[in-house]
């Protein structure tokens, strides 16, 4: 737990959310500033500022909640994304997963989906370096 | 399995990959058209299109094996990204998730944030009925 973190204090219920699923491990409430209508936040209760700061047993059931969720909505075209670093657009520094409903081109979540030439022996390269840190 | 599923056909080995990481029941391997170098992708074998198609325990080691490539990257800013149904920019019909490192405003994943004006009856609503569906 983090004093100053804004989502700790929501699990602390000092701050209201609009819960829609408690666990010991997980909380899921409604994001009051949506990108569409039932944009949820599915978060572990355990603080870190990313994802690669939360321990894998507290992560269990947040795929599971993010389903029960979709479910739930009787939503087909979502996106769900977990955002770490100010540049990549997180804004709270406790790991959450947007839950995030696509009912048109014009709400929800908008992708600017900008690929690179992939050269194959960079990405040889690199995926060596990779495997050798796994 | 899916025998026109192209990421089936990877997990099979019929189609080459740069594969990261495999288990029983995950896979990882690079993108081939990258947003950024170390675009990964995460995905269960057992086959299905959307998240909500896939039984919790397929999908128990996505999110550790994404925190460990994240990890062997080095890796500080970076989106993980889930995507379901056309429009919301899902390519393949296999459920994968993306690990996309920002290393600077021009490359990885581009968002477009636009908020909605979130009416709190509205939204309160919206949970009641959310509720008594999960
Ligand atoms: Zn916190
Ligand atoms: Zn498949």
């Amino acid at each position: 737990m983090a004093s100053s973190c804004i989502f700790c204090k929501i699990i602390k219920g000092q701050i209201p959310s609009m819960k829609i699923f408690e666990s010991d491990k997980t909380l899921a409430f409604l994001d009051i500033g949506p990108l569409s209508k039932g944009h949820s936040l599915i978060i572990p209760k355990y603080h870190g500022a990313k994802l690669h700061d939360i321990p894998d047993d507290q992560l269990a059931e947040v795929l599971s909640v993010t389903k029960k969720i979709a479910i739930a909505q009787g939503i087909q075209d979502y996106n769900v994304l977990q955002n770490n670093g100010r540049i990549a657009h997180q804004e709270v520094d406790h790991v959450h997963f947007h839950l995030i409903p696509k009912p048109n081109e014009s709400e929800g979540l908008g992708i600017i989906w900008q690929t690179q030439d992939a050269d194959k022996g960079a990405l040889s390269k690199l995926l060596e370096d990779i495997k050798s840190k796994m």
